[in-house]
C-alpha cells in the first residue's frame, strides 16, 4: 500500500486513542486498531489486546508484569530468548529453507545496540543446489550441520571450496554466493550473521539465474529493449532464458551435478584478498578453554583475518553433559547465540529489566530508561535446538547442559574488539583479585569467609552443573 | 512553535483515527489533519489524500499500488528519483542560489542508510561573490559548470584556487569558504555532498561577514558588550560594521574584485595537510572504463586522499549519445547521482519495493520489512539536467543516453570502501564465471545456452543503446 | 507495564488528536493525555499543556515563541544548558550520591548527534568506599574535586592508583571499578562521560559485591543451585553472603581500610596496554593558550593513548575573575561541559534554533529541518557550579567569568579527532585571514575599516570581560 511508506517513513507507531472508559470505548479503541493496521501493517491481534488492558484494569496488568519474566521459562516475555516463532520463512521449498530472525529491534527496544545486524538459518536437503545470489548485507556463516561446497564469486574470480560442520567464511556484501549440499543424507545446516550495508536492519537476496518468478531473475525486472541491447541477444532467446518459471531457490541436483561441483580442497585459498584461507575451522583452534565440563573455542580476526572489518568474533561452547559454562560476562560485546545441538537452560542477570520493570510501578515518571538499577531481573529460559539468545555486554550468564546430553551452542560477537570475557567463578574470578578490604566493604563480611567461598571452585570456566552434582560434594 | 520540538521529538508520526466508515468519519479525519498539523507541520494535502484514501475502498488503492512503480516514468512514486519538487531552496538571490534536497529519510525508510548525508547545489550568477561562511558539515564538492575561485581558511591559513567543470574539492567541518565566480558569461555551478557533524542529517551555514541580516552575521547574536570586550572595539564601529542588513549571501562583483581573487593557480595546494592537492579534476583521471559508448572515471582516496576519513568516493559517467551504462551493481556502495548534462532514463531492479509492495497485498503480516523477496520491482526513470538519483548497494541499474546528446552523470558513492562494481553484462560479466552446472540448474536450460547468450556482447560496461540499435543487428 | 515495551518500541510519540474546537474537545484531548500516559510514560502536565496549548489561540504561543530564547536567562527553554532539574538521582545514600543527566536526544532533538553519550556526577563524602561494580558503557572521568584511590580489575590484573583534582582517567566497558575518598574532609567530586557499548545512550551499573538488595550482588540473581555449583559452596554459606540487605553503594570505611588501600603511587602504570600511565592530570599539561585573563588546557590522544578509540578529548578552560573566553567555535567536536568552580554567563550564536523559530512560523511547512538559516538565535545563560552545558560544532560561543571569582568550566569533546577550535576575536582570528575584496564584499564597508576592528584585540582566545572594562577603554 502506497499510502504508507509516504506516510510513517521509518517507524512502527501504534497509538490507541480513546474518549472515555465505558465498553463502547473498548469497541471503539478496537475499531481504531482496524484503522491503524490500515496504515501501517500491525498485527490486529496485539493492538485488540492492548484495548483489552486498556480497559480491564491495572491490577491484572500488574501481576501479569511480574511474573513475566521471572516466574515463565517459555521466554515468551523475555526478549532475549528466541523461538520458531520468531522467525520468519523467507523462502520455503521441498528441498530445504531459508528462514530470517525478525529484527531484534522490533522485539525490544533493549535490542537497539543490535538493530543493524539479521539473524538467518538455511537448511538445503541432502543432494541439493542454492541458487546463485548476492545480497546487500555483509554475512558471517557458521556451518552447524553437515557438508556443502559453497561457491563465492568477487572481483571476477570464483572460489569454490568444501565446508563442514565448524567451518566460519565471511561472506562480503555483493558477493555472488551458491551452494550444494553434497551428502547424500545429512542435512546442510548453515547460520549466518547479516550485516545490510544498504539499509539498516534490511537485507534482500539478488537472484541473476532464475526466470520469470520463483525466484525471479532481476534481469528480467529490465526492460526488454534494454535486455538486448546489453546481452546483445535477440528477444526470443532472452524470453527463453528469463520467462519460465523456476522450481525454487534450493533445489535438487544431479548426482553428476554434485560430484563435479564437489572437487575442491576444504577451506580453500582466498582469491580476494592475498594468502589467507576462504574458511575457517573453529574446532580445529586451540580452545581457549578446555577441562572435563566443556571446551570453548574462538575465531576472530587473529586466526580469520577476514573479521577484521566486520568488528565481529564467533564462539563455539561445547558444555559436556551435566556440566555448566560460567557464570561470566562479555566486557564489550553482545553475544548472539544459537543452540547446535543438545538441552539445557540458561540463566542471565538484567539490570536493564529490572529498572524497566521497577519504573513500570511508577507510571509517567519520566526516569525510565535512565533509572540506575540497584537490582537485577533473572532471565531464565530452556534451551533446545535451534534457539536463539542475545547476551549483551556486561550481563552476567550461565548455560547449563541437560545430564543426558552435550549442549552445544554457537556464538555470534558484535563488538568485538578488545572484548574480554571476565570469569565470575572458579580460577581467576574477578572477585579474586579484590582487596580483602574491598570484599569486607562489599559484602560486609570478614574477608576471609569471602575469599573462602570464591577459591572453593578448583575449575575454571567450565564447572560440573546442579544436575550432575551430589549435594553432599560442596567442598566449602 | 516550541511545543513541537518537545512533544516530538524526532520523528515524523502521522496517526489517522477515526471511528466509522461514514462520510462523516471523512470529515472527522479530515479535521484531524488540521489538528495534527499544529503539532507537526505535515502537508495538509497529503493528510487528506490518506484520508480520502482510507474511506474510499481498497479496491482503488491496490490499483493505484499496481502501476505506482511498473507503469510509471515520471519517478513520482519511485523514492529513488527527486526531482526540482525535492529540493529546498536554502538561499535565493537575484545572483544565485543554493537548493538543498530533503532529508533522504523524509523520502522513505528504504533511504535511512544515507540519512545523515545532504545533497545540495550552489549556483553562482557570472561575476558574483558568495559571502564567506562555515558549515557544521564535512562536505564534498564537485564542480559541474563553470570556472570559480574557492578560498578556504582552516588552520590559521588561508588557501585560494581556482576551480573548474570536473574538479573534486573535500571542505571539512568548520572551515570558513568563500567562492568567486569568475567567468564572464557561464554560471558556476557545484554539487555537493555533505555529511553533517552535529546533529545527523542537519546542518547550517555560520556567516562571519554579515550584517544584522541577509545574511546575519553570526557576530551580531552576541550582546553588544560582549562584542566590544572581545574585539575590543566602540559600540558604534561595531553598529557600523553589524548594524546594517546586508544584500545577499550571493552578491555581485566588480571587475576589480574578481580579477584581484582570480590570481590563484588551478587545484592549488593543500596547505593544511602535507603535498597533497587542494582539488582533483576527475577527468584527468585515467578512466576505469572507456569505449565508443562512454568513458567511466573515479576520484577516491587513492586519488585524493582528503576522501579518506569520508569513506565516499565519486564517479564520473560520460555516456555517449545512444549508449547505454551496465546493468552492473555496487557491492557496498550507496550511490547519489546527479545528471549535470544531456537526457535519457533509468532502469533499476529492486526487491525492497517489491517485497513492500507484496506484503501490502498481506496486510497485517509484521515480516513486511523482513520478507525476502523473490522478485523485483522495475524502478524507471526519465533523465534530465539535475536530477538526482539514488542507486543502493547491490540493486542493477542501466542508464540509457538520448539518441541526440551525450548522458553526463556524477554520482557520490557513500559506504565506498572496498565497493566493487559488477558488470551483469558485456564482458567479464559476472555470470560468466560461474560453472557450467550451476548455470544449468540456476536458469534450467542447457549450459551452452546460457554461455551463449552472456558471452554475446562483446563490449563491456558501455554498450551500444536499444535507440542506437538496429533490431537486425543482434548477433545471437 | 509489560505493554508498553512491545507497542512503542523505540520512540516518544506523543499524538493529539481532536475532533472539534470547543471546550468539549479540551477535556478529550486530555483524556487522551491520561490514555497515552497508560501507554508510554509520559508527563501527563506538558501533554495537558500541549492540549491548552492547541485550544486557546495561536498568538499567545507566538509571543511566547519569540521570547523563549532571547529575553530569559534561565535556560529553562533552551536546549543547550542542564540544571540540577535535569539530572535524575540514580543512585543516593548519606555518605554520597551518584546523578546522571537525562539522556541529551530527550530534551531535544537537535543533541541527537551526542544521544549515544551520556553525562553522571559521582559525589563521595570523606572516608568512603564506593562498592565494585562494572558498567555496560566505556567511561572518561574527570576529578573535579577531592582525593581519592580508584581500583580498576580487567584482564584478570588489579590497578589501584591515587587520583586528585584534574586527573582524567578512561575506564573500559566491563572494567571492574571501586573507590575511595581517602580525604578527611573534602567531598570527591568525579565527573563522566559515558559511552553505552550494549544498548545505545543506555548503560547500568552491575554489583558483584552486594547482597540482597541495596545494591543486590547480581550474583543473586542465580538460582541457588546454580550458584552452588558454579562456586562450589554449600547454600547456607551463600545465603550468609548474598542475603543480607547492604548498607548501599556508597558507605562509610574505617580509618585503617582507608589507609590500606591509599598506599598507592599517584598516576599509576597502566598494567592493561604496555606502559601509559592509569591517568593523567589536565593542570601538568602545557596550556594550549594562557595570558593573564584565562589558560586552556587539553587532554586528548596524544598525551592519553587510552583516549584513541573513544574519539573523546577534554579540554580544562581556567577564566580569571573578570575575564572571558571567546568568542570561538570548535570545527567537528560537540562540547559537553559542566562548570566545575565559579560563576558567569555564557552566550552562543545557535542557526538551528533560529531555523526552527522560523518555520514556526510558516506552519506547515515541511522545509523545517533543513531549511538553511540565514539568523541566528541568541542562546544564553547565567553559569554556576554544576551546570552543564552542550556546545555543538560549528557554533560560536564565549563564556564570561564574574567579576569575583574565576570560572572553571571542564569540557568532553566528543567527535574529536582532528577537532580544530576556531579563534573569532583578538589575535589570529579567521576574519584576519581573509582577502581586503572579501571583507569588503562581504560586509559592505571598506576593508580598512573592517581591518582595523578585527586587529583591535592584541590578546589571544582569553579577553578582559565586559565586567571588567572601563568603557573609555577601548582603543579602536
Amino acid at each position: 500500500m502506497m499510502i504508507r511508506a509516504k506516510v510513517l517513513p521509518f517507524l512502527f507507531c501504534l497509538v490507541v486513542v480513546a474518549f472515555g472508559t465505558k465498553e463502547s470505548d473498548l469497541k471503539q479503541c478496537k475499531h481504531q486498531c482496524k484503522v491503524l493496521q490500515q496504515i501501517k501493517e500491525y498485527q490486529r491481534e496485539k493492538c485488540y489486546e492492548t484495548c483489552e488492558k486498556l480497559y480491564h484494569g491495572e491490577k491484572h496488568e500488574k501481576e501479569e508484569e511480574i511474573n513475566s519474566y521471572e516466574g515463565r521459562e517459555e521466554g515468551e516475555n523475555n526478549p532475549y530468548v528466541f523461538n520458531e516463532e520468531h522467525f520468519i520463512t523467507g523462502i520455503e521449498t521441498e528441498h530445504g529453507r531459508i528462514r530470517v530472525l525478525l529484527k531484534f529491534s522490533e522485539r525490544s527496544k533493549l535490542l537497539k545496540g543490535i538493530e543493524n545486524y539479521r539473524f538467518a538459518i538455511l537448511e538445503a536437503n541432502p543432494k541439493t543446489f542454492v541458487v546463485p545470489n548476492h545480497w546487500d548485507a555483509d554475512a558471517v556463516l557458521f556451518v552447524a550441520q553437515g557438508r556443502g561446497t559453497l561457491s563465492l564469486v568477487r572481483k571476477g574470480k570464483r572460489n569454490s571450496f568444501n565446508i563442514g560442520r565448524g567451518d566460519v567464511i565471511k561472506v562480503c556484501a555483493g558477493t555472488t554466493a551458491y551452494l550444494i549440499n553434497r551428502d547424500d543424507n545429512e542435512k546442510l545446516v548453515i547460520a549466518k550473521l547479516l550485516r545490510p550495508v544498504s539499509t539498516p536492519g534490511q537485507f534482500q537476496h539478488f537472484f541473476g539465474p532464475g526466470g520469470r518468478q520463483n525466484p525471479e531473475s532481476f534481469y528480467s525486472a529490465f526492460s526488454s529493449e534494454i535486455l538486448e541491447a546489453a546481452l546483445n541477444t535477440r528477444k526470443d532467446r532472452l524470453q527463453r532464458l528469463f520467462g519460465q518459471p523456476r522450481e525454487g531457490v534450493i533445489i535438487r541436483a544431479s548426482e553428476e551435478q554434485i560430484r563435479v561441483m564437489s572437487q575442491h580442497e576444504q577451506g580453500g585459498i582466498w582469491p580476494f584478498g592475498g594468502e589467507s584461507k576462504g574458511s575457517v575451522n573453529i574446532y580445529k583452534q586451540r580452545p581457549l578453554q578446555s577441562n572435563q565440563y566443556g571446551q570453548f573455542y574462538q575465531v576472530d580476526d587473529s586466526n580469520y583475518k577476514q573479521l577484521e572489518d566486520l568488528d565481529i568474533s564467533l564462539n563455539f561452547a561445547n558444555i559436556t553433559e551435566g556440566g555448566m559454562l560460567g557464570p561470566i560476562y562479555s566486557s564489550r560485546a553482545t553475544k548472539i547465540a544459537v543452540v547446535v545441538q543438545g538441552e539445557g537452560y540458561f540463566e542471565m542477570a538484567c539490570p536493564h529489566l529490572a529498572s524497566e520493570s521497577e519504573s513500570g510501578r511508577h507510571q509517567g515518571s519520566k526516569e525510565r530508561e535512565t533509572r540506575i538499577g540497584l537490582s537485577y531481573q533473572k532471565v531464565r529460559s530452556k534451551l533446545k535446538r535451534g534457539m536463539v539468545l542475545v547476551i549483551p555486554a556486561g550481563h552476567p550468564f550461565v548455560a547449563v547442559a541437560s545430564t543426558n546430553q552435550n549442549l552445544q551452542i554457537v556464538g555470534f560477537n558484535v563488538n568485538a574488539r578488545n572484548n574480554e570475557i571476565v570469569p565470575l567463578a572458579g580460577r581467576n574470578n574477578v572477585m579474586s583479585q579484590l582487596e580483602r578490604e574491598a570484599l569486607e566493604l562489599g559484602f560486609g563480611l570478614p574477608a576471609r569467609e569471602v575469599e573462602q567461598i570464591f577459591r572453593s571452585q578448583p575449575e575454571e570456566f567450565f564447572f560440573q552443573g546442579p544436575g550432575g552434582r551430589q549435594s553432599g560434594r560442596a567442598a566449602a
